[in-house]
């Protein structure tokens, strides 16, 4: 690999993306993107004693089917990287507990999968592994809970809320990719314009994704036009707006054509009472790993451009006055054929 | 880089380290390893108003002493690896902020700085960034009220448990090091023997770091008599006992001459009050980012086999029941005169 401009890492021999699935919970099984997921779980216990076992078994889920698409077992896998909200990632953790594959913990809220999949894609150009997993997790009932509220409150959601995605993604990367590459990543820089509200990350997140997809262009020298889409996840519907006019304002760039974000496209704004969008490290994960890998596949797409945003607060850090550092790494990934 | 066996990755052309520094706290600053750190703060709360701020601070002088070492910016680091215990690693978030660094945020618990290590000595071994920047960090009054109980409540501590290190470590990676060379590392797999006692971590750290040292051993082709230390961090007084024994046992090897823990370096076993000794991601990053490559700079020491080992539960896995899944990481440092 080499570096381009400041911010960004060229993939010269491109790995590519072997295989992807995705897990899902009742609320995204009955969204637009039904269809597309893998694993549709009727209800978000999927069995399990607590939310937090509910999440690990998406992990489990999201990787079993990535590895029987490619015909390929745990043991194939020369390091995972994998991350989720709950606190000391314990969903990813007991996810790949009895995986006995190499782990590689990540933490970047929901910006974790665009991570995941830029240091498995890293991992695979470098030698480190021949075929690396990325992964990144949540699930709305465990996120209210340590986030907010326990779901028994039956606490009001605000307007400007995001619905945690109950989800999971998975995605196999290696050399010999038939369609689809991994061709460049930035890793972002933390941004924070001061909101303090967590019920608004949308607004929190926006700075960070312009300016890693500013920083994106600038790097690789490209305009929006180059892409087929320009994907956040998940800033929702008013940290989407946000991030248009931010870019216009700070960067005189129009991405307003080519954006599209995970958060919007994975429920439905009028029928499903989700307020924002959706959000969390498995709704960026989930989205990838079904209907954007898919259309890459079929070329219905060709050029996406993935910006993953975070907020990276703790409950802790908020009750503490604290403001809401961000941060947003981007992924490029193309059709090859 | 090139794979050597099932689990190691060899860095063909090492890369090294350029300036490593290390923060520490009050208890820290009045053991056996004092006149090693760079920082030493008197007063655990740093003039900070919060636990969780003084462990950013902690991050921010072991940045900052280790970017003065070597004569460098923040602006000259391409990339930074870092992760803490806290809930949402927002240590390392809060301590990076203002640093306008690229960072990649990781957990792995108290095996953070390892996983961290290995991650900036790939990035510069693979042409991502030409300086890397790994840091790990924790605070004992703020892992104690998130963990455990808040001091103010006086809970007893029992034998077994290790206290865990107010400490940050900082080391740039980069190609021309003059001296200590990461040679080759090991990402560990989660191992899980059982243990449900969140306060003797050291046995159930343990298994891991024995299967970790074994297959580095196995994929090296080389014996413990090929290394001036196999250094953990940290399993402690009772967890070093474990991991000498279950060595010899289910690997047949013997580690005992060779091996030192950064947990019992790091306090007075008989002259303070820290139990089985240090833990905490700052532990390790404290112990390596001082004395170890102090050593390693003088020749005092030539080959280390550091392996971190981190415990992966969160206080909701172990209260749901749970028992504690654990990882470590290896790193191979030598020095190259």
């Amino acid at each position: 690999m080499k570096r381009a401009g400041a911010n960004t890492v060229i993939f010269e021999s491109p790995p590519g993306v072997i295989s992807a699935a995705s897990s899902v919970g009742k609320a995204e099984s009955k969204g637009p993107l039904a269809a597309c997921f893998d694993v549709t779980n009727e209800n978000d216990g999927i069995s399990c004693g607590t939310w937090e076992h509910a999440e690990a078994a998406l992990v489990k889920q999201a990787t079993d089917a990535a590895l029987k698409k490619a015909d390929l077992s745990p043991a194939d896998i020369q390091i995972a990287f994998a991350g989720d909200l709950l606190n000391q990632c314990t969903a990813s953790t007991f996810g790949f507990r009895e995986k006995n594959i190499p782990m590689a913990g990540l933490f970047g809220a929901c910006s974790t999968f665009a991570l995941s999949l830029f240091l498995a894609a890293a991992a695979v150009d470098s030698g480190m592994a021949s075929l690396a997993l990325a992964e990144a997790s949540s699930h709305f009932c465990a996120a209210e809970k340590q986030f907010r509220f326990p779901l028994e409150y039956g606490g009001q959601r605000t307007p400007t809320a995001q619905r945690t995605v109950t989800g999971a993604g998975a995605a196999i990367i290696g050399k010999n990719s038939k369609k689809i590459a991994i061709r460049a990543g930035t890793v972002g820089r933390i941004t924070d314009y001061g909101i303090k509200d967590m019920t608004n990350m949308g607004a929190a997140m926006a700075p960070a994704a312009a300016a890693t997809i500013a920083a994106f262009l600038k790097d690789t020298n490209t305009s929006p036009d180059n892409y087929d889409m320009i994907l956040t996840g998940d800033l929702g519907r008013i940290g989407s707006e946000i991030l248009v006019e931010l870019m216009r304002r700070e960067y005189a760039i129009d991405i307003k054509k080519a954006h599209a974000d995970c958060g919007v496209m994975i429920f439905d704004g009028n029928m499903q009472d989700t307020h924002a969008g959706g959000s969390g490290c498995g709704c960026s994960a989930a989205v990838i790993c079904s209907t954007i890998v898919s259309k890459l596949e079929s070329g219905q797409l060709n050029r996406v451009l993935f910006a993953g945003t975070g907020a990276l607060m703790s409950p802790l850090t908020v009750y503490q006055g604290d403001t809401i550092p961000c941060i947003a790494h981007a992924v490029y990934l193309t059709n090859e054929e």
